[in-house]
């Protein structure tokens, strides 16, 4: 069944109005028409079943008729990352993230980085459309830290940094616990300055290796949100 | 340094010359000149470090002074993809694989296969790029399988089929040997089909899960990839 997304359905709505992209789709394009049926998803983990009642190609009425609360993926993982100076690799890493499972991502700017701004309207809406395509129920809290102190200041039971000064530098896996909420920040194509891994250091983040070879950005972010699903293995 | 790739080198070469390609880019655009130096790389694990003898726009002479042996990311690590319908997402895909390491790629076609060809070339073009702009030094082995018994003989120590039809499925983290070539065939957009998964199964490839959430046929490529990279935890 299609699957639209609606992010303001409160407890007890039995009729929601869609937007008009989405009315136009529905009428238009898909020619739907009263008492057909759809599923609407509100990002927070629920999937309603909703019946057309007025197939208006401009709002589209809807009547909800059945909602369920589905499983979330990636429950207590976060992650920081720096955005690429190529948005389409963030773009890809967002929809990835959200694949593998992720509860929120944050971005953040650090001083090699060589992009220094980021919309996250834009984010948002790959992320939505990433979430419906995968068939995913929640929307991860996509979120800007205004300096690098804010990103370090996030609270976390493990909170980890992708720097690898040394070939001794442990790997991801080796220190994930099992419990409580994990949190790890993925530095831009320079890496993280000294700096700013000592200063991480002093704020509890454990440098950690997400592997032997050396990553691009988007790809130690994936390979990092894949890491911390795996402690169900630790 | 600048790093060109230059797929026909010979052992005792003390010249080789650059293609016209290259030869435009480093004399026209890059303006360098006689005695300057440069890498080239042949995708077989060799970095030449290389000194301009004859800056000729079309075809560029150097002179190679030093040969450097580079380590292999992924060796013994084999995956076998059923291309994307679309093509970016496969290519994407090429890309991270080789940043994380894996000896070789095979692509094949099946039952659910929304897609029925691919371009070799095009992939190879793809891959030496994400070869040269992570700086790795071998070009993972690229192949088309013609048939899907073909990839089904394919020999490996162990051999898995990314196929999960209950909840008991085991993870392919769960099932890795650290020992031996290890090999994974990742099914298109409408997963193997039931006969496929059983006549692998006749072939010795073990139905395994890559974790609890639905992934698209890239992701579950990268994410195999990523997971025969961990063998060295098992």
């Amino acid at each position: 069944m299609r699957l639209f997304y609606h992010s303001d359905i409160r407890e007890n709505d039995s009729e929601v109005v869609l937007n008009s992209e989405d009315s136009k789709h529905i009428v238009r394009v898909l020619r739907m028409k009263a008492n057909d049926h759809l599923y609407l998803m509100d990002g927070k983990g629920f999937r309603y079943t909703a019946k057309i009642i007025d197939a208006n190609p401009k709002k589209c009425r809807v009547s909800i008729e059945e909602e369920e609360k589905m499983p979330q993926a990636g429950q207590g993982l976060h992650i920081g990352i720096a955005p690429t100076k190529n948005m389409d690799r963030i773009e890809f890493f967002v929809e990835k993230a959200i694949e593998i499972g992720v509860e929120s991502i944050t971005f953040f700017f650090s001083e090699n980085s060589e992009r220094k701004n980021i919309k996250l309207e834009r984010i948002e809406r790959i992320a939505i459309s990433g979430m419906k395509q995968s068939r995913k129920f929640h929307l991860p809290k996509l979120s800007l830290a205004n300096t690098f102190d804010d990103i370090l200041s996030t609270q976390a039971d493990q909170k980890f940094i992708a720097y690898v000064p040394t070939d001794s530098t442990e790997h991801l896996f080796s220190k994930l616990n099992s419990d409580g909420d994990t949190f790890i920040i993925v530095g831009p194509e320079g890496g993280f300055s000294e700096n700013e891994a000592e200063k991480a250091k002093d704020n509890g983040f454990d440098w950690v290796s997400l592997g032997k070879e050396r990553l691009r950005t988007e790809t130690a972010g994936i390979v990092a949100v894949q890491l911390m699903n795996m402690k169900t293995f630790v």
